[in-house]
């Protein structure tokens, strides 16, 4: 599990900074791919990335500012040149869906997969077997979404060793056992399935926020989090700027990360008006609150290990 | 007056080519750009160049497939975040102004400059002292256009020597001679105005058309330019596969231009198939009908001298 950016700057694509795009690498939990926002250009990084964009499974949209959506017709049309087949499903704000089918319509494109759009509230907005999708309101003057990825714990990995050597042979009883179903044995003995199971595998929770000012909402999607990923436009002592926008300072950013007890910080959606030098001392200014932060850069990834 | 690739693929982005975007600098002629196309990515593009985003004064759209619209969005904001305050007029088929007015909405992006849209059909589209453009319909399964923008001829420049031997001071008077009114002088003599004015300024013609197959409309569009920018999305030998998905091969291309009478040709749109080794064929290919090729890269620029 890796979180991946395509895209880490703020409002308008900059030279070293394209607009916000970012990517959950699930190729070994389920083989796909999930994109956070899609600005302008979005498909352009993919090209210099080894993301497969028939990979793509799921694109959750905090906001329908440009700089976050613009880049979404272009991506979605070109999966299906590109042969994507399998079935995408896009999660936004109240809008998205006319924008996205408006933008195809006008264009004559026919996706070759099925693309499903839920315009959410808040809430559970996707579950399945492994994970949780929980989003949130945060506080950005329009409707901007915070997600909450929750990996579910999994089940420890059977002792084939231990089975064998208790004359448990391979068979149907073996995924009983994987899913901790107590098990009769042939003799009528009744056994527990955790004898045979390595520990749980801890899941891990991953916070990715849209645009926001310091807000409760944050530091809920946050608990806890293996990573939060929160947006730092403006620098610290910049704070009534960013209120006036509905923003966040990279030392609010970093109070958040502090209340919600995460384990590591990254900032991103930063100012044109930070250059290269810069990043550094925004960096510094997070780590007085919280000591474990990164900044974002376009074609960084972050690898998230297990528990 | 120059011509300036921003994007020269076909379809989809590509590392070597970004998809259609072509600016026409008339920064001498009247202090302004314009934009025909404007695929995803266009103001990336223009990020690399010296083009100021507040000079552009119209973007003249070919048509609506998604390599040549899915960048106005993007473009259109930055452009107002930018600080540009004169007024854009945007031509294009129809169907673009609610794609246009759908985007900004969304995203509820508010231009702080005024924003025309003309939905145009075939004939003259544009017309002030300096400039007529014209446009006509294509052959690309969708309405497709080309234009055809007319320098208007220039009267000379005055010729003051000339004027104060003949004992003719500056004033209003200049104005007159300037465009060619006949001039009647303080002792009742009736002069040409012709006599004090160096030669005529033959105006330019360029023709810049979208996506087409092999049409007579294409010619007609580039007669007697000084410059043809045409489609040649495949090879010489492909012009099945081109009259299939409406494109144009690089023998039809210069076939329009040798009927036509150009002075010269520029292949663009080119596919992704081809890559940077085949390009010098394609060249060649079309100069065996038109010697007088070239091939558009991105950020290459064609200078137009005067006649
Ligand atoms: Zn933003
Ligand atoms: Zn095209």
């Amino acid at each position: 599990m890796e979180v991946f950016f395509l895209g880490t700057g703020a409002g308008m694509p900059a030279k070293l900074r394209n607009v916000t795009s970012i990517a959950l690498k699930l190729l070994e939990e389920r083989g796909t791919i999930w994109l956070f926002d899609c600005g302008e250009a979005t498909q352009h990084q993919v090209l210099h990335t080894s993301i497969k964009p028939r990979r793509i499974e799921k694109i959750f949209i905090t906001h329908l500012h440009g700089d976050h959506i613009y880049g979404l017709p272009g991506l979605l049309s070109s999966r299906s040149f590109q042969g994507g087949e399998s079935e995408v499903t896009l999660y936004g704000p109240k809008g998205l869906k006319d924008y996205v089918e408006i933008s195809l319509s006008t264009s004559q494109t026919y996706l070759k997969y099925s693309l499903k759009i839920i315009e959410i509230e808040e809430g559970v907005i996707f579950e399945d077997d492994a994970f949780i999708v929980e989003a949130k309101l945060l506080e950005h003057g329009i409707p901007s979404y915070g997600y909450r990825i929750i990996e579910k714990d999994r089940p420890g990995t059977l002792l084939a060793d231990k089975l064998l050597k208790a004359g448990i042979n391979p068979g149907p009883i073996y995924k009983k056992i994987k899913n901790g179903e107590p098990i009769e044995l042939e003799n009528g003995e009744i056994i527990e399935s955790a004898r045979f199971l390595g520990p749980k595998q801890k899941g891990r929770i991953i916070a990715i926020l849209g645009d926001t000012r310091y807000c409760d909402a944050a530091i809920q999607l946050a608990l806890d989090a293996d990573l939060l990923v929160h947006e730092a436009t403006f620098s610290s002592g910049e704070e009534s700027l960013a209120y006036e926008y509905f923003h966040s300072t990279t030392v609010q950013a970093a109070k958040v990360a502090e209340k919600a007890g995460v384990r590591k910080l990254c900032l991103t959606h930063i100012s044109s008006r930070y250059d290269r030098t810069d990043w550094m001392r925004l960096v510094e200014e997070a780590r007085e609150s919280f000591p474990v932060t990164v900044i974002a850069e376009d074609f960084k990834e972050i690898h998230l290990p297990l528990r």
